[in-house]
Order: C-alpha cells, then structure tokens, then sequence
C-alpha cells in the first residue's frame, strides 16, 4: 500500500495520481473510480442484487460499521450448479467417465460391472443422464478408478486435453461456455473490491485446480475441494514425483467443507454461496461468525434457459446436489439470499445475445 | 496494479509518482527505490547471501532467462530450527506439556504415566531438556492428549495465552524474541519482491497460525502444517462450531511436505528452507522443477549463540530434527546452499546489540 508519508511531498495532482494508484492497488478503484457502471450487468434489479451490492459496499467503506480489513475478505463458492451446470451429470463424473471408456478397451471386464458399464454404454446424452442419477458413492467409484497411478501433473494435463473438446450433451455447448455469466460478475466484483474468492467444492480439488483459474480467475491456491491422496516418491530416474492415489483425505461436502475451509484458509468466510444441501454447513458456518455476513444459494427455477430442479421442481438429483425444500425453508429463516436464476439473472451465460 | 492507458495523460512527476506506487503495489519497489540499503543487514557477506541475493534478482529481472511471475513466486519455509529456536525442545511440545500439568491436577494418573510424567516432572529446565529426548510417536501423545474438545478459536486463543508469557529455559528468553533475525530478513526481502512466503511444518497446523502473522508476517493461509483433525457440529446453544480432534490427517513431515504443499498450495515451490531430514523431500521437490530453484538448510554451528547440533556436532535430537551427514553431503551434492549460523550470520537474534 501506498505510504502517506511517501506521497505527502507531491504536488496536488501527483498526490491524485498516487491515490488513485494506490487505490487501484487496493482493489478498491472500480466502484470508485466508475461508479456509474454497473458491475453487474447480467442482474436484473431487485433485492438480490441490491443485497449483494449493499454488503459489499458496508464491508469496504473505512470508517463504517460493518468495516472488514482486506485480509479478512473471503468469500466461498460451491461450484457445481453454483457457478457453473452441473446436469445432466457433474462435469467430473464426465470426465472422469470418457476414462473408463478408454481404460475399457483394454479392461473389458468393465463394460458388465457397474457403475462402469452405465459409464460406458449408450449414446452420449442418454449416458449422462443416466450417470446423474447414479449415487455418490458409485461417482466416487467411477473416479477413483481414473486415479490411479497418474502423476499430479500428468492428471492436470488430462483434465485440460479432455475440458477443450468435451461438450454437454443436452445444452449442446462446450463445458467451458456453461459458467453462468451473472456469478463470475459476482466473482469479479468481490476481487476488485479486495476480497479474495475461493472455490469449495465437492469436485476433486485437482480436477478443479486443472481450469479454475482460465474459468474464474481463481488460482490454484484458492481451490478447495475433496482432496485426493497423493503420495511423494520417486520415478524411474530418480526424480520426485507426487501421484495420485484411488483415495481421498476427505469429502469436502456437508461439514467438511467447513473443515476444508478450516484447513486450507484457517479463516471464516464473510460471503458464501451454494446451491444445495451440500452447502448448507459452509452457509451456516459463514453466517455464524461476527460483523456482517452474506450468505446465498442459488435456485434452479429456469428450465428455459439451463435446468428447472429443486423445492416443488421435481427432476431429483444425488443427495449431495439436492435443493430441498427443508433447505429453502431454513434460507429464508436465516436471512440467507435466495437467487432465482429465473428473475435474478438476465443473462445465464456469456454467449447469450 | 495501475496501467498504462491511465498513467498515460499524467505530467511527468505524477507518472513517476504513479509508477512508484505501482511498484511498491506489486511488492518490487524496496530494492529498486533503495538500493543502496542492505536488505540483509544480518548476514555476513559470503556466498550464502550473494547466492540468496542473486536468486531473488534473477526471478524477479523482468524479461531475463530466469524470470519467474508473481503468481508462480512460492517460498516455503520450515519452521523449528530455520525459523526459529527448537531446543531444548519444540516450542508446540514445551505448549502441550504446559497443559498436561494443568490437566494432571484433575487426573493424576498422569503424574505416573509416560510420557506424560516427563511432561510434569522436574524444574522446567530439567523437563524440557528430557522432553526433547523423546521420540516423535511420545510428542504425538503428548500433544494428542490436549487437543480434544476445544474448538478452533478457543485452542488458537490458549496458545496466544501462553506465548505471551512463555520462556526458553535454556536460553530464557521468550519464544517471540527466538525468531532468527537473518530469516526474517529473508521472508521480507521475498515478500518485497513479489513472493508469497509459506510456513510448512510438521508443527501443528493450528498452533503455528496462532502466532504466524505476529512473528512472521504470515497469515494463517500460508500455514502448511500437521493438520489436526477438525470436526465440524453445534454447540450447546445451536451455533456451528469447528471442534478439535486428538487426530492428524496426516503428518507433515518428510514426503508429507511436498504432499501438504500440493494439498494447500497446489504449485511447487521455486524456493525453500529447511534445516533437517523432515525437510529433505521438500528441498529435493522444490529443486525437482523447471527453471531457477533455491534450496537451503540452516545448520546450527553456533554453540555460543543458540545451540550446536547436526554432522559431526553431537546433541543428538529427535529422528525428524536431524541434520544428518547424510543430509549434509545430498546438500553439496545437489547445490543447496548450507547456512553456517556461526558464518553467515552477523546477528542470530533482534534482540543482540
């Protein structure tokens, strides 16, 4: 941060120029400086985006009540379903499919034993649909089994050859193109007003940490996730590897993700947003901390323009990735924001006219 | 940070005003705007500090061979005995001894049990120097033994407690003044050149965040340890908490440190410091990667100062506190810098005149 003591000798419009460096440094310029645009375009007006607008704004004002230093500016995001689709099947339990397709050809055994035969037979839409609604536990199975043996950064490489061609089959569009518009918006106006934003997902932390920040600008360090197991030795020639093992530390769903916050940032959160009961402790935890909070779940209502699921939608989803209505109910109680994909967002996603 | 197109219509002082406080936003500015000012004061001239310096120029030197981007500029660090103090004892071990005794009033089976006897028994000079002759698995049982039950602030604020009155026998003085002061200088001179410093230590991950920010400049965030195991659940009262298990997830020691690093960082480190075989593995990974590297062990030489142990100095310590021959001919063998606190130091301590 600039000094005072280090611009108190300028003159007048260096002292400008300095603050406004200074301020741009601080990731505090872009209302400042541009407040007539607005730094959610894809919102429609309303109390969500007024909700989101107003706790930034009280968390950065110096001087104010609600006042939160820069280091203590984190905010949380779920991924799946929450900054990006996650139907018909998470991204993941596809990738990590078109790998036991590939280890079949040599492995036939896995084109009768589920769940890999469902990871394997059919055209590629019906697969997927019938991959969501297989059970945690078989998705676990099906990517644990593309673990195996693959150094950290031979399975970063994987994810990135497979993420530039794979398509979802019911939106008909590269996985790239389905982030939704309005919440990397939401992503971006946090950082730019000093906030550091954290992925905290279900997903494998190094499936994620392979895309995460082309994505969402979000580097690898400010991925958690449920992290695989990976084990420090050597290769052939004698140089040190890490690879990954059929295992996980933990899951980074329910209360783990209050523990995989605890672990990877050792600070509470002061924004969180989810959208399914996966996310509930991480909402809970955040908001239980003291000063201001803003919590948020995103709800799946528009059919039209991605998918309808969650309180009175029907299509059910794993139990991980569910919107009950007991978890609607339990936002509302809270004063947790509830984001109608429906009415909140003009735009779901970037290629939309 | 500040970009050209509005730096671009600014009279000449306010450009240069703008670019310095650029600078000094982007962490570059301390060696640029002073270069006339040892940022090493502490360390005696000698390869050691001309290779830390020409280190941190090279990957730093926009455009040249080795330049590395800030993104990418990861320092980790161990903690006992290259950032500070480890005899007679661990501080963490002399912290939970501290509290056994005071658990021991309730429970005096303690009094007869080992290890926890030694944790009790004898003026405190005499206990921790026969604390630091147990082995790692009687440390683990030692500290184990008072983690259950407290929840994450309520542990960090115990160890706040203590440190603020806690002594080193030996060389009695508190724990907070046996920060090496030529370390620090290092973490600084980093950090001012765009680095990001971690601790990775086989410490308990929430006890050294309780102090890392105080003595090291280091936030939580960039604590890599032991992690104890949390359990997420509601208090009493219906409040989310996150409570303290007598479990590790694992231990971050040995191939555990290039392990906790991909867990927490997710990038390999391009320089690190260590001074035992707990470090080997990550001083070897470190290394392991493309581009310039820095790698370094302290060895503790100066027996008049602070303490002589390691090759061929006798004091024999714990199996994961060993600098070991061994070690010391992988060191020259593979280029890493060893540190003689007799030689390359100047000051060990901030304290000494």
């Amino acid at each position: 941060m600039v000094s005072l003591r280090f611009s108190a000798g300028l003159r007048p419009l260096a002292r400008a120029a300095v603050l406004a460096a200074g301020l741009l440094c601080a990731g505090l310029s872009v209302p400042a400086l541009a407040q007539a645009v607005d730094p959610l375009p894809s919102w429609n007006a309303g109390a969500t985006k007024t909700g989101i607008l107003d706790f930034v704004k009280a968390t950065t004002t110096p001087g104010g009540p609600d006042f939160v230093p820069p280091a203590d500016r984190i905010a949380t995001f779920d991924q799946d379903g929450t900054l990006w689709v996650e139907q018909p099947v998470y991204t993941e339990v596809a990738f990590a499919a078109a790998r036991v397709r590939a280890m079949a050809q040599a492995n036939p055994d896995l084109k009768t034993e589920e769940p890999f035969r469902t990871a394997i037979s059919g055209d590629e839409k019906a697969r997927e649909e019938a991959l969501g609604k297989l059970s945690s536990a078989d998705f676990m199975k099906i990517i644990m089994l593309t673990l195996e043996s693959l150094t950290v950064e031979e399975f970063r490489a994987a994810v990135q050859d497979w993420m530039a061609t794979a398509r979802n089959p019911v939106l008909n569009r590269p996985h790239t193109d389905l982030v939704y518009q309005p919440m990397r918006e939401v992503l971006e106006l946090l950082r730019a007003n000093g906030f550091r934003t954290y992925i905290v997902t279900g997903g494998g932390q190094d499936f994620v940490r392979a895309y995460s920040e082309k994505l969402y600008g979000i580097p690898p360090e400010q991925v958690v996730g449920t992290p695989d197991s990976v084990r420090f030795g050597y290769d052939a020639s004698g140089r040190p590897v890490l690879r990954l093992e059929p295992a996980v530390l933990f899951e980074d769903v329910f209360g783990g993700k209050p523990e995989g916050i605890h672990l990877v940032i050792g600070k509470r959160p002061i924004a969180a947003f989810g959208n399914s009961t996966g996310d509930r402790q991480m909402l809970e935890y955040t908001k239980a901390g003291k000063g201001l909070r803003f919590a948020a779940l995103v709800l799946h209502d528009d059919g039209k323009r991605e998918f309808a699921y969650g309180p009175a939608q029907g299509l059910p989803y794993s139990e991980v990735g569910t919107f009950t209505q007991k978890l609607y109910d339990e936002a509302k109680a809270r004063g947790w924001s509830v984001i109608s994909m429906k009415d909140d967002w003009k735009k779901v996603f970037a290629f939309e006219p």
